[in-house]
């Protein structure tokens, strides 16, 4: 079993960056998701879910901080990195963490449709791979789903908010 | 069940202009893995395996092929569009397949310690996910295979040599 290298205070720290991370999501209408990767208790990777802005599969949060973090100490293997993330990572990016070697990862909200950390699938803790990681959920879950109803609230309202501006045109 | 567009001929074809992008790779002396992303019969996005001369671990053939597919349609979304990678994708690149809505998946030789496509998981065929693939494996799967066990084989016998120079000379 791995275990976490962390205390409370420092999960919640670099989860509550993580979550500034996804506030720059909201500044571009974005889903707001963020991320960091953490090396020694400093931030080596932020990012943000870009998918929309940049028309680019790739552009989630987790992918970006991951890049990031490879640049910036120039290696691909970020061996005892920790990765925040403010939601449950899907297939691509818990298959990024995987690829990069991160020991451990936490995360906010569970994602029921897509998450590959436990909730469709389990690919961290799959043991048959050539790497496996810690994984705990629910820091800071609250404010990370928060985030998450907010955005999909406002949204609805603005679609019938319109659909009514229509309607009363007709 | 989901069926293939595309003749025997044309899956031969694009997984030859795939395994040509396997070729760049090993002038890089890279680990010989390519891909190429066709929408309409032609080929809109190339990628080869670049890991460790980018230190980056997202530089999967398949990632910088999507990449460059997303880039040229400016759509995150590759709606029927296809994929060939001379070997089965890991569960980074088979996220990346779903997250581009990519319809079909060809590849050359399976990989038994970390494929995503049938080898340890089946990531493209499950439907619980909002997106899943055709998947057709074995494409000039003997070409594919060969160019890996070439370049492994070559791997070993340098070392086996250096190893022979230093023993030599002590």
């Amino acid at each position: 079993m791995k275990k976490s290298s962390l205390t409370s205070e420092e999960k919640q720290f670099f989860m509550d960056e993580a979550i500034k991370e996804a506030h720059k999501a909201l500044e571009f209408a974005e889903v707001p998701i963020g991320a960091v990767v953490v090396l020694n208790k400093q931030i080596i990777g932020r990012g943000y879910n870009l998918r929309e802005t940049t028309q680019d599969a790739l552009r989630h949060a987790e992918m970006t901080a991951i890049e990031e973090a490879c640049n910036n100490i120039g290696s691909w293997r970020l061996e005892d990195a920790q990765l925040f993330a403010t939601l449950e990572p899907c297939p691509m990016c818990s298959g990024a963490i995987l690829q990069s070697r991160i020991e451990e990862v936490y995360f906010g909200a569970f994602d029921p449709k897509a998450g590959a950390c436990g909730s469709l699938i389990n690919l961290l803790e799959d043991t048959r791979f050539n790497h496996w990681c810690y994984v705990e959920s629910d820091v800071l879950a609250k404010t990370c789903a928060a985030l998450l109803s907010d955005f999909f609230k406002k949204i609805r309202a603005e679609k019938k908010q319109k659909k009514k501006e229509i309607s009363e045109k007709d």
